[in-house]
């Protein structure tokens, strides 16, 4: 069974209502219904967490009885689940709705089964109409689930030798201004950009993503910081546009849980060495970027600190995802191997 | 005034000539004795320090006065110096040579000059014939004249954290079979082959440079240990092809001295992190090859140890001349930054 031609049309439709909702902690989804004769009865979308689902939000707007018969498109495949609100599976039943086309299976645990249910309740279901465009429209929400939290991003700068600072501390500027460019770019994809407190000390970074002419980019990052040292009166991170929130640091999981709580979907960890190496031991890292200049330091002030690596056969191997080259510098991206 | 086509045969067949002679302190030069209508009456070459240079060795093949009005077609500027023999442009003055045609200017102090002796005293000088030619030929004997000692290439391979191996010492293999290979080929063009007794203790290396099949390259460089400790009865350096020579290390330019008196033009270090700190922080290195293997390994077994940078303004800017991709590694090649 495949989509009809308004079908399609519709879930194009949909994909464009999906993003009138907020990215976070529930995924960004759209619904058409329409009526047997393909005319577009009522649309929906998700406002977030705690409010209703798109499909839901679309039968809303419907006289009861009005969607008897009628058809369903969803960009996700519609949940089984009770939480803050009912599963909206039943609600689709309820309203008499006899076909549903959805694009992207449900991944979750809990909420999975939704299209299973509709089935057995004798409702036609097409999966997969749009699969591509709505995998990659809920991407990053896709790898939260997958992951169980935010995926993370690793940056440093290093000198060849693995160095992140001269030995009396100084580091300005170890890469040059296209590879910081590319830093910026790259913050303002994240949700959350985290630093250490040490950092936070000796750099005064400001942790906002910044074009090249210095002004901000559209989305900004939630400035986060880790340490127990208190961020000083004059940071220039108190003048970020979105509040910074602090964390200890010693339970970086529940860090991350609490960051996905907040909608957090990527998290970029930039801030130091220390920050740096606790995420790589505590095997916490999706990717990593290493910003390597063309330049040799020596000394004691290394990028990555001990990772608790004993011998060569427990050494974190990467399988290298590209490389750029960034003016005089280098751009490694690299993920962790999965274990073979 | 330009060469002839005849001299310019000539040229080709001296380039030939030169490499019968051996690299080593002395540069390779050829030599063709042509006839006023353009015939070859002899020709010559050098055959190291201590023997007659090539335009000598030509006449020498003559009797006296069948060189009068003859042409010397000569792959390098005629010396103009008394070292262990006398100056070539006297011999060729005084067998009655009335042209010469040469590649390459003598860059040397003390044996430059003699193009210029040679004009004074009425002899038609053509520079210049076969310049790139002549200077590939050169190339390396060149270097050694522009820089006072043997060109120095000091290579490492390390994981992307600057690390040489894990904290157990253990090593092998952070990088892989393409890029070890990419090494050896690497050493087969060096004269010289250095390692610290810290490496050889520690990893027994042969010091050869090996094909992928196992078998030796037909150039092996001389084996150059650095440091007091002794090499032991066992070790696979003594299966070397060439015997090894051992120095204290205390000072590396005189080091370098000897190495040029035995005719090295390239000299490898790649034994070990002290040794290339040692050469670094001398700024006795004009190449550094950096093996990059795509793993984080932590700890204090740096690549490259501390080279007395206190501050940034100090840090050791290098020009990225190559990257280049192997297997799963990734080579740097860079030269030190010229002082601006």
């Amino acid at each position: 069974m495949s989509a009809t031609a308004a079908e399609h049309d519709a879930m194009r439709r949909a994909f464009a209502l999906a993003l009138e909702g907020p990215r976070g902690l529930n995924p960004q989804v759209g619904a058409v219904i329409l009526s047997p004769a393909g005319d577009v009865l009522a649309e929906g979308w998700h406002r977030g967490a705690g409010t209703p689902h798109a499909e839901v939000d679309a039968l809303s707007k419907l006289t009861p009885d009005a969607a008897r018969g009628a058809t369903a498109v969803v960009t996700l495949e519609p949940c089984n689940h009770t939480g803050r609100t009912g599963p909206c599976a039943v609600a689709l039943l309820e309203a008499g709705i006899t076909r549903v086309v959805y694009a992207v299976s449900d991944p979750g645990d809990a909420s999975s089964g939704g299209a299973q249910r509709l089935r057995d309740a004798g409702v036609e279901v097409v999966a997969g109409e749009g699969l591509a465009e709505g995998e990659a429209l809920l991407a990053s929400w896709l790898d939260v689930q997958r992951l169980g939290r935010p995926h993370v991003t690793v940056k440093w700068a290093q000198s060849l030798d693995g160095r992140a600072a001269a030995s009396d501390g100084t580091s300005q500027w170890i890469t040059g201004p296209v590879a910081r460019a590319d830093v910026h770019r790259r913050r303002a994809e994240a949700d959350a950009i985290v630093a250490g407190t040490g950092t936070v000390l000796a750099d005064d970074p400001a942790l906002t993503a910044r074009r090249e002419d210095g002004s901000l980019y559209d989305d900004q990052p939630r400035p986060v910081v880790v340490g127990t040292r208190a961020v000083p009166q004059d940071a220039r991170l108190r003048q970020h546009p979105r509040p910074f929130m602090q964390d200890e640091g010693d339970d970086l999981p529940d860090l991350l849980d609490r960051l996905r709580e907040l909608g957090a979907h990527r998290v970029f960890v930039e801030g130091g060495p220390t920050l740096a190496s606790s995420f790589l031991r505590a095997g916490l890292v999706d990717e990593v970027l290493v910003y390597l200049a063309p330049t040799l330091l020596g000394g004691d002030k290394l990028a990555v600190g001990d990772l608790g690596i004993p011998t060569i056969a427990a050494q974190r191997r990467l399988d290298v995802r590209a490389i750029e080259r960034l003016g005089d510098d280098l751009l490694v991206v690299a993920t962790p191997k999965e274990a073979p």
